[in-house]
């Protein structure tokens, strides 16, 4: 169950006891105010309830544990604060995805008489659905308590997208008895990276190692685009216009690759753990590269001897050279050729501890196999499956005519290396011509999506330009509905427009 | 060393012992016939040296073993026979890979009057390259003794291709004391693929699980073409006619990857044991499927429930989930959080042959950790490898326009689950509009290249056409040559047209 982490989060709270508020705080609010002069230069696009909306930065991430066994689930600092909106929401989205479960829900400031509050972004492994089940039962509950009362109870209702929309779809109502509206996953996914282009500053950013995080100014005009949604796998989609795409391919190494290939290999066993393992590895000691194979450039065709010429190249050679070397010394015995030291727990080793960079996997007790790190072979395989899907990426740009490229969903983790190779891999294929975009929320671009699509009217800047007059309107109604508790119902929201049309 | 495998093959001999001849047979050699009918069906383009050239089939392969260890050298037995052709040939060609060296070498058949030879093929690890340097220098010594004599020794040149080529120039020129000419490798791939297209029937032909070899006849008007060659890493080759030719791509996840991971992932010490394991796996016990994720199809995008989507991606949650249930049960106990099950061997299993089906990786004692067992992770694993190659030269296929796409290299090895994987790829990204050719000879496109760089003047068809008439007399100049033993110094070889123009 979620622990102390989330009380900092009122959902929907005016009053509610906030036992964490005192963490909230922006980071650098004069470069928030600077975006949000950026994003307000065309004002007449600009409307109520996002007006300076801004991430909240709360400085470090706070993984949470519910166990003590890795991170279940997790919980975002990364807060969109919505200072301006009114309007009751009475509804959260879910997008239930092969390895992550992504929440999102509305919550009202603790302590506050402002009338905005927050977008939050909560994530659980889907492993751990019911500890899912249970963090939204409990904002079941609260939603009941402030928006509805024990004579008139609020309905909460839940959007749902991701392949576990359909798998738990049963589940998700039994057990929370709640509707359950599922919408599609691709769909979604364009909604949400629509909404966070196109509204919130300081979240698309480029990434080169000289500036890891270089925001992109809120634009407009965006299309056409290629979103590279990296999740357990990837999909590949064309974004030719607000909900108009085309999933155009897709690809089965993602990040369900990295995380079940390292589960097994290193030990590791949490993805934040694996991702630490790599920041601190050397890949060269498992990949062959091109000066491996030719002991110099092949300068001909464009390739340095630095190129990774095949990831993991180096091991089979290494692994049994050194198997040899210890049969010839008598150390495994010939009894059983198959036996292979990589299988051995090394009882008496003196990192033990897997996520030690200098973690030996494969050593054996005559110390004859080569000491693949942990942290070697995690940095391989990151740097394996992220150029390939920098490289893909590419392809299908080149075939669609496609000069931006967006990356999303939970692989990134905002991991430098990661960002740092599908960049590169975007700038090396291209030769300079095309740029990989990054998001702050990357992963909740669906369950984003979902929660967009039963908003209420008009949250937004686009679309409520036209609308200016009827906003007005509906946010005067909402106060009068909202005061008098008959406008919290999932029926009514459903009458609701949605932002990214 | 090679064994007595190698002794079946007599190079440039006439007189030599032959202690395995009696295994040379023709399978089927009717159909052979049929396929020269086809080959002849344009006359006036088929010329004396490759008349009636064709593959020896030898039956089952024999992978010959000099230590007992595995499969160090593999010396392939579907030699190509050139009934007809007579010119000395003082030249041997090696391709030296990342991981294996291809070496291919003319050979006069034994115990035989006849005027014709046959190219032999044979390929070791790098890793063993000192072997591949010894059986260069037993074929050095026949060369000398056959050719030329005490007084006259024959000069062996060596056509040197591959990264090798470089990085072990030297030692090839010091240990043989030959002189060595190196050519560049993906010049090399394209000439020696344009042999097989053009020259040698039943040698190109189709996958399909139906018909798993359709050969498919020799054609002079084969371009433009994409060449997919996967060897350790894997290159992309637009080719656009003869020795025209441009590197359009490239990925690091290719043979040497399959190789490097499942010598980790399952104790398997030969390419071959893996490929024997993944014929008998499950992938999806470790593949998450599109099934897995929605609990149907995904139909409004065309994901059949069958689809992997993500590679090993059931991997991570199965082991967290044993590991888990087993530190309930204390089974693990919970001194060490990072202890990982897989690294441990189970000493009383019952199947600790690691190329059982049933192997189980990661097994512990207490039965708790989901047993992965090596045949499913191996099928996985070429599942995966092999379809994301297919998926990018679909792409690459698509961006320069070629809808014939032929895959070459040591990665293949003739295994039916590759071939059958690779073809259903390009099938499925192309709709059906695009077609996989394979190889025989698959893995040796860049040593016959190197060899055929050196080749006597006017050997094969292509070329031939024109020079007619210098052919026959160079004809007449080799046997007179021949007779008197002057002709067979590698500078005089060096006049020598090329094949492929």
């Amino acid at each position: 169950m979620p622990t102390d982490t989330y009380q900092a989060e009122a959902p929907l709270v005016a009053g509610m006891t906030d036992n964490n508020g005192g963490t909230l705080r922006i980071a650098d609010p004069e470069a928030a105010e600077a975006d949000l002069d950026t994003t307000l230069s065309h004002p007449g696009s600009v409307r109520i309830n996002v007006k300076g909306a801004f991430i909240v930065d709360q400085g470090t991430t706070t993984p949470a544990s519910s166990n003590g066994r890795g991170s279940p689930n997790h919980h975002e600092t990364k807060d969109i604060r919505l200072p301006n909106h009114t309007a009751v929401v009475s509804h959260i989205a879910i997008d239930i995805g092969g390895s992550l479960a992504k929440l999102v829900y509305f919550s009202r400031e603790a302590h506050s008489t402002d009338p905005g509050g927050r977008l939050n972004f909560v994530s659980f492994e889907t492993d751990h659905i019911n500890e899912c089940l249970e963090f939204m039962h409990t904002l079941k509950q609260k939603y009941q308590k402030l928006n509805g009362g024990a004579d008139r109870p609020v309905e909460l209702c839940v959007m749902a997208t991701g392949g576990g929309a359909y798998k738990y779809y049963d589940m998700v109502r039994e057990v929370l008895g709640v509707d359950v509206l599922r919408e599609d996953e691709m769909e979604c996914l364009i909604i949400g990276l629509d909404f966070f282009i196109t509204e919130i500053p300081r979240e698309v950013f480029t990434y080169s190692e000289a500036n890891p995080m270089h925001f992109v100014a809120p634009s407009d005009n965006v299309y056409p685009y290629l979103l590279v949604n990296i999740g357990s796998g990837v999909s590949f989609l064309k974004v030719s216009g607000p909900r108009e795409y085309e999933r155009v391919g897709g690809t089965s190494l993602g990040g369900g690759t990295l995380w079940g290939l390292l589960s097994l290999l290193t030990g590791a066993r949490t993805f934040d753990e694996m991702l630490d393992l790599a920041s601190r590895g050397d890949n060269t000691t498992v990949d062959m590269l091109v000066g491996d194979i030719y002991g110099t450039d092949y300068g001909k065709i464009g390739l340095k001897s630095t190129t990774i010429a095949s990831s993991f190249g180096k091991v089979f050679r290494k692994k049994r050279q050194a198997e040899n070397e210890a049969e010839d010394s008598g150390g495994l015995g010939h009894k059983d050729p198959h036996r292979h030291p990589v299988h051995q727990h090394h009882d008496d080793h003196d990192h033990d501890d897997p996520t030690s960079p200098h973690h030996e996997n494969g050593h054996n007790s005559n110390g004859h196999t080569p000491p693949f790190s942990s942290a070697d072979i995690s940095r391989s395989l990151l740097y394996a499956i992220s150029n390939n899907i920098g490289q893909i990426a590419f392809l299908q740009s080149q075939i669609h005519g496609l000069s931006h490229i967006y990356f999303g969903g939970s692989f990134i983790r905002g991991h430098p290396q990661t960002m740092n190779t599908l960049s590169y891999a975007i700038k090396f294929w291209s030769k300079g011509a095309k740029q990989a975009y990054f998001l702050r929320h990357e992963g909740y671009l669906g369950a984003v999506g979902a929660f967009l699509k039963r908003q209420p009217r008009n949250w937004g800047r686009r679309g409520s330009f036209e609308e200016a007059e009827a906003a007005a309107l509906q946010a005067r109604m909402i106060a009068r509905a909202r005061e008098s508790e008959i406008m919290a119902s999932c029926s009514d929201a459903e009458d609701g427009g949605v932002l990214v049309a």
